[in-house]
């Protein structure tokens, strides 16, 4: 079991749950890139930077268009990649569009993105899981407070805190339409969660997780220490966050949707090894594991 | 059937949602009050005002107290002025504040409220309903939209348009633990919805309504004529809103608790009348059938 021996952030092992000072910088030094050094500071404290109309209309409008392709595709509701609403039965989530759609894959290796991300990273980077979700007006619901590192280590076996999520808005948000919501500063914390994983656990974890969810006493710590921010950006905006940010959003009863595409960038010095779990890895459409630099991944077949 | 004759806002008789033009003022002339003409013509074309930091900290902590100590009360997790959330089995809701405490009775006949509500009314005005919501963290769940005059009229035997809600936050609302929402502009339309009332449906509308809904089509054009307006305010501050306005609330996944009292103030030209769906009317706890001039209620028992 060398994994366990090598496992600084384990969870899921033990009966209480624990906070653990993070081991890992946040912001890895080496690589030039267009952050400032106050952007890259507040990286570094608060855990997240959000970064206002980086796409244009134009823009916009060619991403929407493929939502609306990929979420009218016949076949795509009964796809291992799709994630649909518990009550609604509409597509929530669509995983793997960088592999799937040509202009997804274009965004995900988008200089303006990825120069920052490597930035942030200190290394190339490539593409540990993308989706695209929507979140339907009138019913959508709530995504419970987590760190994606959390699940990330314990059922992909990332090794190490070197990731960044990209949440782009491909619609307004406002505070009322269910916005991405973080705890600032959390992310300097792990949060060890209690429970042990069950087998094939993405299956149910996808629509509704229950294990690797930090308690309420864990979640209070947290959010004592930088409260809770929400992010009503416009369309085109895209907020960075650190992989281990507690972050989560809430119910959407107004008639707006949301919908956003997220793309996860790891660090090609911190690639996935066995699951710290010691389950099987979950499949390549949530974790992937081929670990190619985004600027080199293959252009999709055409539609 | 007189009732049925005079009904000029019927709702859950027909098989098809629609918007009725209301025919009542929102602002009715005739009383003087601390209102500003701005504020009287906001109210009027947007439905809603907000009016911050009306009490002070020491008035919020003798109310925060008072809502601690009925919370705690043994009995009244089981008495029937009580709403319990479904998951947590917390108290959601007490009914009738202001006939089983002398604090909430007091605060319901608050002339900084009081004053500014006859404004609105143009006449004198009785509690229709109180209530204190308490909206736990973590699982706090959403309210939908819906008109309060809707159930009002078709439950109670409001005949008429002429009801101010008041919302008094006794904990700070942010954008992200569920605050209060409204649709500006909805008040002017009277949404009509389907499906007939059931027999004792307060029992579970309390909870989760099901009658009196509006459409998604509906809320859509409503939507579309104000969009959506939160409310982040300070405890202390009040939100007055007209009855006919739409309002709902999302989920509220943060760890912080959000609470507020709620009282219904009533013209009185305007007391209840039978039920317009013919059923009995509700419980006098959830619709008061004493018509006692608000600065005139009787002091409640002591604790």
């Amino acid at each position: 079991m060398v994994a366990q021996e090598l496992d600084v952030y384990p969870s899921r092992t033990g009966p209480e749950p624990t906070l653990i000072k993070r081991r890992d910088p946040v912001v890895h030094p080496g690589l030039d890139g267009p952050l400032t050094q106050d952007q890259l500071q507040s990286f570094a404290s608060e855990g997240f930077l959000a970064l206002n109309d980086l796409l244009s209309a134009s823009e916009l409008d060619v991403l929407r268009g493929e939502v609306q392709r990929m979420t009218s595709a016949p076949d795509l509701a009964k796809a291992l990649q799709t994630v649909i609403e518990p009550e609604s039965r509409e597509i929530r989530s669509v995983f793997e569009v960088h592999r799937s759609s040509r202009v997804f894959r274009d965004l995900a290796a988008d200089s303006r993105i990825v120069d920052r991300v490597r930035q942030i990273l200190g290394s190339d980077v490539y593409i540990h899981q993308s989706r695209m979700n929507r979140k339907s007006g009138f019913e959508g619901a709530a995504f419970y407070w987590h760190s994606d590192f959390e699940t990330w280590h314990v059922e992909d076996g990332m090794p190490r805190m070197r990731a960044v999520s990209c949440s782009i808005a491909l619609t307004d948000n406002y505070t009322w339409n269910g916005p991405l919501m973080v705890m600032p500063k959390s992310h300097l914390w792990f949060a060890s969660c209690v429970g042990e994983t069950p087998e094939e656990h993405y299956k149910d974890s996808l629509r509704k997780q229950e294990y690797g969810v930090p308690s309420n006493e864990t979640l209070h710590r947290l959010a004592e220490e930088g409260s809770v921010v929400d992010f009503p950006v416009t369309a085109g905006s895209i907020v960075l966050f650190d992989c281990n940010i507690q972050h989560g959003s809430n119910s959407n009863i107004s008639p707006l949707p949301r919908s956003n595409v997220f793309f996860v960038y790891n660090s090609l010095e911190n690639t996935l090894v066995e699951p710290f779990c010691g389950l099987p890895p979950r499949p390549e459409f949530i974790a992937c594991r081929q670990f190619t630099p985004v600027q080199e991944l293959p252009t999709p077949a055409a539609r």
